[in-house]
This record gives C-alpha cells, sequence and structure tokens, in this order.
C-alpha cells in the first residue's frame, strides 16, 4: 500500500537519527508535510491544522500527533504501529482557547520525552511562532534548537524509486505542457487553459494517474509576463499576447516542474532577441553540470553566458525539488545561485529555471534535472524554445470536454 | 482591474484600524494571504516566501514588503501606490544566511515604526517561528502582541459583492460536483474524476470562470470513506464502492464547499441507515438558524437532533467560509460548535458539514450557507441526500475529454 518498502522508510529514518546525533538533538518534532511523508508514508490534505512527527534518537518508531479524525489515517496510511498514533480532540481546533501543541507537550512529557535538546523546524510553514510558544511556555525542561532543513537534506539525493517516480510526473508535465499549449488559441479563456492543464495533470496516463502539485499552474499573460507568481484570468487569449506557464507533473508527491513561453501569433521582437539567449545560457549550464561542482559554480556558468549578452538576472537560477505538499514545491535547501556551497551529487534533483523578468515582459523556458554520474539528464523531453503558435488554429476538441 | 472597488477597500482598512485602536496597536504586521488581499487586493502565487503588508494605525496606506521579483505585481495589481511597495533582494529566498524579517525590520526602523505596539498573526502558516524570533531580534523598542484573526473577524460579514462572488462560486461548485458524480462509475479511476472536478471547478461557466480552491477536493472512497482528509488514488471505482466528496467552487478567492456521499450500486446498509439521520439533522439546523443566535445554540440542535437516534459527532459542525488561500477555505473565526460564543448576523457564511465518521464507513452531506435578516438560505442547490448511481451506467463523454 505505501509507495515505498519499509526498508527505504528505516534508511530514512537512520539517516534523519544520524543527523539529529550530530547536532545532539535528543528528539525532532517534525511539522512538515513532506518531511512527515517521507518519514512515515503518511499523506493526506490535514495539514491545515497543527500535526506532528515526533522522531527520538532512542525509539525505533516515531509518534505521530495530530487531530482525532485524522488519526485513522496515520494508524493505517503508515508504517507507524497504533500506539505510537496519538489524537488531540476536536476541541482544540481553531480555538481561542485550547491549542494543539498544550496537547502535544501533554504527550512529550507523558512519555518522558520532555527534556533535553528538542529540534523544530522553525521557518516552516506548519511551524507557527504561536505553536513555538505554546511549546516552549509547556515544557521548560527542554532546550530548543533550530533544525529546519535537518529532513530536507535527508530528502535531497533521490533513491532508484523516487528517480522513477520523478519520471511518471515528467510525462503528466510534458502532456500537461502539450494540451494546454496546444489549446490555447484567439478566443479561449485563461481559466480553460488552466482547467484542461488540471485535467490533464490528475488524469494522468493509462498506466498511471496524478496527484495535485504544490504550486498551482502560473499564467501570467501579456505584460503580466513581467510578473512570475500571477495565477490565471477568466480573459480570453488574443492574437500578439505572450503566455507564460509553469507547472508540474506530479506523482505520489514527487514534482517535476516545467515552464516554457509562449507567443500567439508573431512574437514581439523582445522575445524574440531574448529567447536564443536564455536557450544558448540553459543548453550550456546543462553541458557543464556534473558531480562535484558547487550550485554556485553552476549559476556561474549561467551569468558568464547571459552577460555576453549583456543580461543579468536578480533572482536565482533554480532550486533542489522533489516531494513537496503546497505552498511550495521547492525543497528549501540548495539554490544554485552564487556562493551556494552544496556539492552536486549523483541523483540530486533540481530545476533549473533561468526566468527573465522585464518592465513589462518576461520569459522562462525552464529543465529539471537529475545529477548523473557523469553530468546530468533532463526529466522531460519538451521543446526547447519561444512556443509560437497560430491563433486562429483552433484545436479540433475545442478544448472542452465534449 | 480590483475585484472590489476602492471605497470597500477603504472600509476594511477603516474598520482593521478600528480593532488596531482597541487592542492599542500601533502597527499590524498582516502575512496572511487571504487578510492581504482583503485589504489590497494583492493575489499571487507568492506567498511560498515570506512578505507582510503593514498596516499603522496614523498613515492612510499600508506598506507591502515582499520579494523583488513579486512586488511588480503588488504595484500594478492593488491599489497602494508604488512608494508604498518595498521589494527585498533574491538573496534573501531560502537562504541560511539572510531571512527576510531581517530586511523587513530595517525597513520598519527606517520608516520609524519599530516602536510602541506591533501586532503580529502569532498562529498563521504564514507567520512562521523564526519569522517571529528574527523580528524580535531585530527591533527591540517594539512591544509584540498576538493580533492572530483580527483581520478575519472583518471578514465574516460580507459584502454584497462579496456574496455576488460566492453565488458564482456556487454555481461552480454545483456544476464541479454534477460533472464529478455523473462520471464515477465502474472502471473510472479516482485520479480521472478528480481531473474532472478541476476542469470544471477551473472553466467555470461562460459567463465566468473559476479560481482555484484553497484545498484540493477530497475523495476518500471504499472503507477510506472512514477518513475524512485523503484526496484521491489511482484505483479504478467498483460496484459497491461508497464515495465521499467534498469541493469547493472558487470564485475571486471566495469559496463555497459542498460535499456528498455517493454509493456505486446497491448502498451499504449502514449508509442506508446514517443517511435520513444526517439529512434530518441538517434540515433542523438549517431551519432553526437566525440571526441572534450563537453558534453555541446552532450546535445544540443538531446535536439533539442526533442524539434521537444515539448518534454523536466529535468533530465541530461548521465553520466560517469566504476568502482564502491554501491550505485551508475556513477563517479560523467562529466554529459551530458547543460553546462557540459568537452571534450570528446577516451575511456572516458558513460551511456546515455534519461529516460522521465510523470504524469503516463515514458520511457527508453538507451546505454552505449565509445568515439572512431573518434565517439562512443555501447557497447551493443540489440534491441533498445520499446519491445512488448506477455502476455501470457509463457517461456517454465517458468522462474524456475526446
Amino acid at each position: 500500500m505505501l509507495p515505498f518498502d519499509l526498508f527505504e522508510y528505516q534508511n530514512r529514518l537512520r539517516e534523519t537519527k544520524q543527523r539529529m546525533e550530530k547536532k545532539g538533538l535528543d528528539v525532532l518534532l517534525v511539522t512538515d508535510p513532506a518531511n512527515m511523508n517521507y518519514l512515515t508514508g503518511y499523506d493526506a490534505w490535514s495539514f491545515y491544522v497543527h500535526q506532528i512527527l515526533v522522531v527520538m534518537i532512542d525509539e525505533a518508531q516515531p509518534i505521530w500527533i495530530g487531530r482525532y479524525q485524522d488519526s485513522k489515517g496515520a494508524k493505517t496510511k503508515t508504517w507507524l504501529h497504533e500506539e505510537n498514533i496519538y489524537a488531540y480532540p476536536d476541541y482544540y481546533v481553531h480555538s481561542a482557547i485550547n491549542h494543539p501543541m498544550d496537547y502535544m507537550a501533554n504527550v512529550l512529557i507523558d512519555l518522558g520525552k520532555d527534556k533535553g535538546n528538542i529540534g523544530v523546524e522553525m521557518d516552516n510553514y506548519y511551524f507557527s511562532a504561536k505553536a513555538y510558544m505554546q511549546l516552549s511556555k509547556n515544557l521548560p525542561n527542554a532546550t530548543f534548537h533550530d533544525a529546519e532543513l535537518l529532513v530536507n537534506y535527508v530528502r535531497m539525493i533521490k533513491s532508484e524509486q523516487e528517480i522513477n517516480y520523478m519520471k511518471r510526473a515528467a510525462t503528466i508535465a510534458e502532456q500537461a505542457m502539450t494540451k494546454g499549449v496546444e489549446n490555447m488559441c484567439s478566443g479561449m479563456r485563461e481559466c480553460d487553459i488552466a482547467g484542461l492543464i488540471y485535467y490533464y495533470m490528475l488524469s494522468g496516463t493509462e498506466e498511471y494517474g496524478g496527484d495535485y502539485p504544490a504550486i498551482v499552474p502560473l499564467l501570467p499573460t501579456g505584460e503580466n509576463t513581467a510578473i512570475p507568481h500571477l495565477t490565471w484570468s477568466e480573459r480570453s487569449f488574443e492574437e500578439g499576447d505572450a503566455v507564460i506557464v509553469e507547472l508540474a507533473g506530479c506523482y505520489k508527491r514527487y514534482h517535476v516542474p516545467l515552464a516554457r513561453t509562449v507567443s500567439i501569433g508573431k512574437p514581439s521582437s523582445k522575445l524574440e532577441r531574448i529567447t536564443p539567449i536564455v536557450v544558448e545560457g540553459l543548453q550550456e549550464v546543462l553541458d557543464a553540470i556534473k558531480p562535484g561542482m558547487t550550485c554556485g559554480e553552476v549559476e556561474e556558468v549561467w551569468r558568464k553566458s547571459i552577460k555576453k549578452h549583456g543580461i543579468e538576472k536578480e533572482a536565482r537560477l533554480g532550486y533542489s525539488v522533489g516531494l513537496n505538499y503546497p505552498p511550495d514545491w521547492g525543497e528549501h535547501t540548495a539554490s544554485i545561485r552564487a556562493g551556494d556551497p552544496t556539492v552536486l551529487q549523483p541523483n540530486m534533483t533540481f530545476h533549473l529555471i533561468p526566468g527573465l523578468w522585464f518592465d513589462n515582459y518576461g520569459i522562462e523556458i525552464s529543465e529539471s534535472f537529475r545529477v548523473t554520474e557523469r553530468g546530468c539528464e533532463t526529466f522531460t523531453n519538451y521543446p526547447r524554445d519561444l512556443i509560437v503558435k497560430d491563433p486562429f488554429m483552433i484545436h479540433p476538441h475545442g478544448g472542452k470536454i465534449s
């Protein structure tokens, strides 16, 4: 039933404990839903309420503590034994009186795990300032340490099974991009294309279905291509529109992002000028990547390449990617940018996104890749160029569910 | 371009400042993306990096501080003047060295807004423990106060325009439910149905398109109907399966959730027995609701109704709903549960979800409603009953994009 065998989960837990040991941690409180899934297999949209996984250096199994109505999922959808699942009553949920961390602290006290060095994921979306305050107040005998990204760093190097899942995600990403672009023409609305992209992202292929991506498809159009994180509107596409499509295929929560820029009709001279610069820079980076390089060195290849054309890029060039939940598919560990000391190793996986955003236009042509023994290989195989669409070539299906 | 006129945004800001005044706050730091949207119109998937809106009691306009590549969106997609948009460089993003809150604190110091009483949203997903620590460290002259939900409470009573948007969201929810259920039959996979639901949620109607919901469609099947927050799998539906579908239509970020339970083929005797109890209880609650009642009193109607049949419900019966972003469409203010003192007022909006989860099955039949002058009215009009499907009645379209 679980996406990985028990051996793989045990390996992950062992590596986590090794990192805990190095940091002198007795207990690690995992709040990141991706880290929780990574260590136990737990997968449900229950992270909108507080839930934690307690990893103890001297216990074989972690403990899951969450909402009562979600605890059955933790019992049946993870490898943890039932006695390691604790549930708080519903009156702790979004309450002005009771906070779930009060309950959780009491469990730790009951188990005698309220002393010593406790690691917490300080900058995680799912570890709020209030959660930390309540925990500190309730556990006066503990010393808290920032263990942000401790598990994320274990996640960076993927197993063969994880790579296989990412390959499936890649096929789904290619398909969603193909169908989205195919139907992008004069008169179709942005929301219709977003709907089609979702349909193909989730229905997947005959062999396997897709999962929801941690970020919705981003679809800035026209002058809004200068603003990378806009979603979609109800506006109809028009001849002359540029559209940036950034999406990810997702399989068993593993992501492969893919971005392309589309011109509906003749591209602007600006887009025509910038495209080969981006494509060339991307190719030079992909050619250069090999194990042993640092992320900072990878970025330098890009920087030199575009500098020849008088271009600079403010934002980072890429980031580590894989297993994740909303609101981000990035792993928050390595970034491909100046000075990042992360040394590339085989089966690290990245999204390389040389997006450039100017005053009233922008371009994104991206590739997700894995580091191989000697270089790298991209996950998707999709034309690496500006996509030019005939604005009046309406797709035979009309982009509608018949 | 903005979904509401300037007058409405000004009203919201004025009410926010009145609440700040009551709490003695000089400054409010808004991190909740829904609150940021509510006050400024800002709408982008950029909340995966730190961003804040600074509301100052003695300044006409708030200040937005976020990532450089997102600042153009804040300039062009809100009513704020350009000089009130501050942007931090990309090397603050997911960095081990620089934290965005350090930059933000410096902006506050430069503006002389680093003293006095500063409110922060302590339990928000987008205000991490680390964000709070950095802020406190950098602003030693400020006294911090928990202002969690301050703006959320302003959001509770909807304007006419907000109700109109929710009515559109309701139409979208009905359509997505109709199409999802219509195609649910033996041989279709859960992921196919999830894809179809998304297609109809986003493509919306001819007149208006849909937005992404803050929670993905939940689709537990078979014995998993006992676990409310599971999403979907690649499994094909079989005769005899029960399926719970919980989804929301979303328009301009306003949500109307809707849940139904479906039996593919003859329902189990358990489901047949529990359904009329839930439907009756739901009807009694809807009949009883009127302004002036407390949320606790509403829950009591339900509790008494199901108690006649020897049933108890552990989880809350409902919650305030409206404008939101992932990971939750609930507003985290009022809950319909025992003891909640919130007094119902016209144009408050709730999701009433009398879900019951037992050992190996569950049921959800929900309604979203608004409180009216004399009672309440539901947003959607969808058969309020267990939906029984002929497992072999394959929909003519086969649920595929042709």
